[in-house]
């Protein structure tokens, strides 16, 4: 950490700040400037407390930190990808997966016509929604466990593992039992005690990235799964809350990039959310590849008009085959393997 | 709501909206401009289906609500203040309430001395963190129950009733054994599970606005509360985020004029949070008492440097008093009574 | 300036790196810490070249500055707050202006009018727009010289000193024959050419602070201006473009005071443009009196709703006489004389 | 134009309203709704005044526009793409042009390196600073007129037109004298004078989205040069301001697909100003050329340790080798082909 203090402290104050650091297990190391003086106190940031407290301290200006607070997830510590095992297919790593589905889950019939579809088109892994947070109380929630049942039964008649949003921390249980992937949604991706209570069940978690959460707080949000002992993380960025409102929310695809480049997890992207419009859902999708990202979440619904919600967003059947013949050649040239590896 | 056709709509494209419309449950009239055509459905919104199933036919360009979606505390159908009775203490309506006390409860004597000092000072609740969100799964995270049994001696020393945050939906029987009002904080602003469940409590209810909801949001937060048959809600803003990182959040006073004009809900601000500095906490307060709020949530610790969290943001005893005397004459002349009518 | 090295750097390329800071002026202090290495480099940043250039350096992580960069403006340089003398009257220091009139000028009816009547409730300066910039190039622009013109009658009938934005480099000399302040409008608050083109003419400068400028980046571009020998600026805040679609721009109250608190230029607060709405000028003018502001500018229109622009958010006569009635005990509040000090 | 009443307005208002929409050129239509009633007016809106003068009668709620206000760059005027003429190079239509060079100009030897790498790697175009508009009055603002002199005569010895930026009015000749192609850059986005002095030139305008513009305010930027009757408009995508600070900018790729599906002109994206950083310029332009984009702005630099600006996200000339290597096959597959058609 560097402490910098406000011009021309007295040598008194400066003693004051160098026992503090020392206190707080660091060694300090006073630089005295022209104008400024700063004090770099020496210590691993990770374990230590943080120097924060010294905020407080009429003479302080600023305290800059000078290490990630992640690192079971930094590719410092682990240079190779992890690959994470969702139901018998491999997530991240040489292979490049499609997660699809409806926004929410609306009848048996539904779940196994979506499932059939983006099966033969390629997909590995079925999204839909059985429980939905939404802005207004009014609007439709999620036809909730039974929806899970629909999904487990299209799941033993295509073999596609499940990835399913869990908004309860009671419902964690009851969803892990019917999921393969649990996913936190936006809204939840800061609320750390659902992360806990999802990471404990061991089984794989999509974290997406909160509307208004930095890079640092989505990767230390992972880290708070993987310190508890469960590593099997896929990051989902799906848009932030900008100024602009020609897209639902703003894709960052610099963000793909940096966690692919600092972490070891994989890195899917949800062009659906980002665009909030069909029609931009495929030029998202390309420069989501094209950053590197590892999978895409897309939203399939068979009759987008006649959907609960979402409707804007949701590719319909032709659609969903149009735009996966258009993104393949994008995941070959990424250098990627579409699909899991054994096929 | 409008349901704003692309140019040059089909006399069949605009039969199809209309029959949809219908369907939905409201009545369409159609206009035909130049260029575009409108479609406007008449119906009561908060009541139907929302028409944004429209936007997955093609020929829809945009579809714009009409009304607001919350009504239970709406100004329109409540024109009178709620008063919320916390512990015996009036919030909202005619007075003005300091909520006071530590980011953190470090120790039972810390809440002591901070408990008896503001109530000298004229703080009639009394504020304190049990379990702390952090950012960072290194950073300390709160005693927990042991901090609630401290805040409720606390209380029952002086007579402050507890405001404290809720951050487990498994910890919310728990809270509402000790406090006196649960805290639902900016992380968790729409984790409505979280808030459903700390409606159900009965227990008043102070609801801080996400870093990234709009205005929209939060009061659609408040109704889900509501909805649940609890009335006891406080709206606190706390500020925002945004690119500006010379305060920590930008306080939206703007929003807190709208809360008070379009809702009957009381309104109480956080400067702390939002200034993220000691310095500046009091010229935000005297900018919310101006701008109409009903209270403010401030932090105050026996010695900040110490703290274990917040150490920058949180006020001394001296700077307290001198913080209470400051802000007084502003509460006076926005005409509120400061602390309990009764006392 | 610290420079923050990557991870477990080699000897080789800690000398390298030191050499680089002294070649720049600087003196290198290198700290080595466990896991990272920082050099701290002593000097005066204001002065010397930005080290900036080091980034470049693949061992280096971070280069972060110590000092700000703005001097002149700089409270530590100047303690005292400085008083712009504009037209006679003086705006900063002990006194609080009420700088009003129309969004655009209109004929010279409206412009006597409104002068009158501000006049009447205590206004010392008039604003008035002969130029505006428009979002659309199909909106209407200003009327040019002839409201220029206009408004400089009415100053001599009613003894307004005249506030107007300047949008054009072409057009300063111009406008600072019949203005006695220029404003530098939200739009071309980084256009450092007008910038200077206004502080060439040594007349009073109001600038404003632009949609996505940090406080940092606006302190600089007064720095700018007082830079080329003109200390005659004063800042205005108008509120800055965030998610938020509640209000037309978001106030900043924060940096109302951190502006206050950092440098000694007087600050003024536009509540019109902030809100966007006429209901919410009041609260955020109240708010911002109680934060520190040292004026205001206000939209006054004749008939709002035949105004050529801003229609929502322009007081009328009646609207301006109440709202100086209940700003003016805010104003005694905050310890400033109303208007001009010899009255 | 919708115009939204409040709750209940009497029949009195509403005929007041209906009168106020024809007097300003529109045919009203009025629904009246349970809770709303809606004014719809009929008319042009590109060429009728705005109806926004409406918003200051009190029984208004909200005006909604119907249709965009951009026309003569609008793919529904003209369905077939521009293709822009710099000198002899064509930017737009089939063709991937990359813009490349450095930041600033510091010396003749440095543009001619540049000028001769990057040509060597498919370049047909040259960028490079020659008036740089600082944050900072205190940082390096370009070498000025030598700067042009030395981009000119690079021009002439490799046969690469030169894109440089306009900050000032009164440079306009000057720049245009020596230059191609005048940049609008991202400080000066809505500066519409600079816009217009810079349309009636004739030469070709780079014009670059404002850290705080709208996709809607950047390409009404762009109608206000077309406007002028100058055609020759590359938009330019740069990245927004948002509270991320990983990136310098956040590269906003679902605007450069909108910008390509509304308007007729071409689109490239500078991947330097938005990454900031040297390691994401490559996952940037993959993404931007995967979106729909027609060419590329990159900042390369002989050393970039010494530059003189903007050292973090230089290329050097090993770096933009490999840059341009592995970006051309995402070219190929986008459809496009690279460099001038003639070659």
């Amino acid at each position: 950490m560097i402490v910098i203090l406000k011009p021309h402290p007295s040598d008194d104050e400066v003693r004051n700040i160098e026992e503090r650091v020392r206190d707080l297990g660091y060694e300090p190391h006073t630089i005295r400037g022209e104008v400024r003086t700063v004090v770099a106190a020496v210590g691993d940031e990770t374990t230590h407390q943080s120097l924060e407290t010294l905020l407080s301290i009429p003479v302080v200006d600023r305290v800059m930190p000078v290490q990630q607070k992640y690192k079971l997830i930094s590719r410092e510590t682990h240079p190779d990808d992890f690959v994470v095992n969702v139901g018998g297919i491999p997530v991240g790593g040489e292979v490049f997966q499609v997660i699809a589905g409806p926004c929410a889950v609306e009848s048996q019939q539904q779940v196994l016509e979506v499932a059939e579809h983006v099966k033969g088109q390629g997909a590995c892994l079925m999204r839909g929604g059985a429980f939905k947070p939404r802005t207004s109380p009014y609007d439709f929630q999620g036809l909730g466990e039974p929806a899970l049942e629909m999904m487990a039964r299209a799941r033993d008649a295509f073999g596609l593992p499940v990835v399913t949003e869990v908004v309860r921390e009671s419902d964690v249980e009851l969803v892990a039992r019917y999921a393969d992937m649990l996913q936190i949604g936006a809204r939840n991706a800061l609320n750390y005690s659902l992360l806990e209570a999802v990471a404990d069940t061991g089984k794989p978690v999509l974290l997406k990235r909160g509307m208004a959460s930095t890079v640092n707080e989505w990767l230390l949000a992972a880290e708070y799964i993987v310190k508890r002992g469960n590593r099997n993380v896929v990051l989902c960025e799906r848009g932030i809350r900008t100024f602009e409102t020609a897209t639902r929310n703003m894709l960052d695809i610099g963000a793909v990039a940096i966690a692919k480049k600092e972490t070891c997890l994989p890195v899917v992207v949800d062009p659906s959310h980002a665009a909030g419009r069909v029609d931009l859902v495929e030029p998202l999708a390309k420069a989501a590849i094209a950053a590197g990202a590892d999978g895409l979440l897309v939203e399939v619904h068979p009759c987008p008009e006649k959907a609960t919600s979402d409707q804007a967003q949701q590719l319909d059947f032709d659609g969903f085959t149009s735009f996966m013949e258009h993104i393949k050649p994008y995941i070959d040239l990424a250098g990627k393997k579409f699909g899991p590896i054994n096929r």
